[in-house]
């Protein structure tokens, strides 16, 4: 007899499946101003591993985090004329304040670029200063007209860095080690998630940047997702706001800046990338309980067994958790952690106990396997790095699959009714890609032929990835 | 010959001192929105410090992280009558979003009382449910008319912790536990501040509260800051939100509920507690650098021998800098490392090499010690473990001499000049809390005879603390 499904089937409705899953996994809902989310404790536990492991990367690439006013005089967003226009559609508008109406509206920060450059333009007097590398960890305002949960939401919450530089060489290559060494390095090793880093074409960029890079995600049911950008300012922002540094020989120039940032999109495309019809698959690098030790029911000893598992588990460095409710039957409590996706469950009952082992049931492959107690704190690191490299060898097949090489826009969007298309950028050009946007197909990214990110948008060679998107 | 003031000396001009301070010890400048502030990465570094803390406590006492939306709908302010009257004034309304003007305006978070209970009403369900512990670190806006950075901003960050319990005691002991256990452990502990712990009078509660338990800290000038308070709400915010759950017998009933918060405020107050006329002074648990060791110049020994300074303490289980830009005058950067405030500054130079000593420079005695190199690894942790118990003594002595017992509102509003009073509530009462009011002073809390947190206001023997406050 097979079960009743938890989730409606992804197969079925894949939309369906991911709302079903973020509600039963508890890990967010709908806020009651429209487009705006709460996200429960097990989804922030989620986005906090995620901030814990960014921050670090972040730290190691030189810069340090500060924060910068929610509230940006409207004026501030009209200096940088591209920006504006990509920014006013979506913008939070206070108007009243202290129970009166304001002589100067104020927006709630849909970015930051405008409010940094206002002090970056005070902090950078000489080259001394430079590079000046700031991150800040923050709440941002775009008002959605068609929120997803986590994927477009009217407040989402993200990490945005701001730089400045002397040259702009510096500039560039800081962009790309972010992009690398911090997105790309964090999105593979610890979300186990196979990303295609490349290049957005003009008419893809961030509002006010020059040039703008960005990691594209493959979700279960084949669409493109853009998990994290790193972009070129050039001297945009730097103009705008009179930002400029004294050099050596005694010139004043402006600064080159950048700017990234990444959100807790980052959450649903985790959903969307390793969940299945069971529920979520949380990478054992990500997850904040790597194991959970289930007491299949209460005699006393399966609890202080279970127990002492916990114990010798957490010694041997793994994140345990020990689910002593055994008043809730077992069987919901074992759909539970499945929903929620933690990578390896330990069960044990009183037969287990009578042989000394647990059974060892492992979320992303499914397989159970009676195994000895005593043996348990030596397997379990094994085990857990297993199931991160399946999960990443997974996402990766996924995408090889569901890429097409195709020449003509006719064939790109056929690929993109079930995955990717690989087309040359020279036989798709600025007029393909509106073509393809007629259909619904936009171009992801740039890459070069080796599969590097291009340095410019009509290097020979370069190949666009183009796709249905969220 | 003296030196040249780097600050305002405090005895000339409290206020200024403090400005002075937050701006060459590079911790916060204004933003442009009146009353907003950009916190520098210097004193977001002391934030992040603080959270870490404060972060541990809070899930050592049982509580989850989650977070809520910062847009809440005008409408649900008004659904407890206090609560709405205590924040009406100080509100942020957003109008327009999305290039449109609202059918119903949305205001900006002042805290999150009710958005948290439109989600309690559904999460909670049965007594199983219960207690829920939910704790969120977030921005907040109250429209502030006289802003000053850190103490009073109309934005500012902070954690704020919501709960449900099942009956009153649970939740008054659960108020107590956070008031004890997180932030007078915290800042006793860490942040090496006196602190007097207490209840608030009614005319002091929190806007909707039934009681508010309160930290109250004497700053340099002899003026009380509000620490941070921690609330027990009753089931007012139950009873307008419908947050009710089945008891084990099968009735409905409310929940009981807390709330608690500590801010951005501390910064200013540990600005203004252990600051002294040559900048601040970090209490080593605090501190993110507890040891900077400074290259007087380059001659390639020097800075060798200092980065191998640090790397020992480091060893040694130090938070270290290593300061090696000799391209900076020395002079100028000790007075740097004054204004920041590390606990303990070694400092080498080539005339130190040859003596195998360098010179240890703590913050807070003021004291130079040549001491030899290779006893720095051992003596550090004693030395910055002294420090922090001298900043806790001091502020402990301070509070102590300024604070005079007395009888009378006269002497009372006399002692606010220069410190605190101690007076029996049974002598002061409402009515003359109300006197004391328009003298500008006011009951900052009530002690119990034995220095413990009365139960009820009118416990005989309580004590009401009177301060003029920030």
């Amino acid at each position: 007899m097979a079960k009743t499904p938890v989730l409606t089937p992804r197969a079925d409705d894949f939309p369906r499946w991911y709302q079903d899953l973020i509600g039963k996994a508890e890990l967010a809902e709908n806020g009651p101003v429209r487009g705006t989310m709460v996200v429960r404790p097990y989804g922030y536990g989620l986005w906090e591993r995620m901030q814990q492991e960014l921050d670090a990367r972040i730290k190691e690439a030189g810069a340090q985090n500060a924060y910068f006013p929610l509230l940006i005089p409207q004026s501030y967003l009209t200096k940088e004329a591209e920006h504006v226009e990509g920014f006013a559609p979506e913008l939070a508008v206070v108007t009243h304040g202290g129970g009166k109406e304001l002589e100067e509206p104020v927006v709630v920060r849909p970015t930051s670029e405008t409010i940094v450059n206002d002090s970056f333009s005070r902090w950078v007097q000489s080259h001394r200063d430079l590079p000046l590398l700031i991150n800040q960890w923050a709440n941002v305002v775009r008002w959605e007209l068609r929120p997803r949960v986590f994927l477009r939401t009217t407040e989402f919450l993200w990490q945005e860095g701001h730089t400045a530089h002397a040259t702009y060489e510096d500039a560039r290559d800081y962009a790309a080690r972010i992009h690398r060494d911090v997105y790309a390095d964090f999105m593979e090793n610890v979300l186990a998630m196979d990303v295609v880093p490349g290049r957005k074409t003009a008419g893809e960029r961030f509002a006010g940047a020059v040039n703008t890079l960005t990691l594209e995600g493959m979700m279960g049911d084949g669409k493109a997702l853009q998990l994290a950008t790193s972009h070129e300012l050039g001297q945009n922002f730097a103009r705008a706001f009179g930002t400029r540094y004294l050099t050596g020989d005694g010139r004043q120039e402006y600064v080159w800046q950048t700017s990234w940032g990444s959100t807790t999109r980052m959450i649903g495309a985790l959903v969307m990338s390793h969940g299945d019809d069971d529920g979520l698959r949380v990478p054992p690098r990500l997850a904040a309980v790597q194991a959970v030790v289930v007491a299949v029911r209460d005699d006393g000893e399966v609890l202080a067994t279970a127990r002492g598992i916990g114990d010798r588990l957490t010694a041997a460095g793994v994140r345990v958790h020990v689910d002593d409710r055994t008043d809730t039957p077992f069987g919901r409590r074992a759909v539970d952690w499945e929903l929620k996706g933690v990578p390896v469950r330990i069960e044990i009952g009183p037969r287990d106990l009578e042989n000394g082992t647990a059974v060892l049931v492992r979320r992303a492959t499914g397989s159970k396997e009676p195994t000895a107690i005593e043996a348990l704190p030596g397997k379990l690191p094994g085990v857990l790095e297993a199931e991160q490299a399946l999960l990443l060898a997974q996402s990766r097949a996924h995408r090889e699959d569901r890429t097409a090489e195709v020449t003509t826009i006719e064939e790109a969007v056929e690929a993109a009714g079930t995955g990717w298309a690989r087309i040359p950028w020279a036989a798709l050009g600025p007029e393909g890609e509106a073509k393809l946007a007629e259909r619904g197909v936009s171009v992801r990214c740039l890459v070069a032929a080796d599969g590097s990110v291009p340095g410019s948008d009509d290097q020979p060679g370069n190949v666009a990835v183009v796709a249905r998107a969220y």
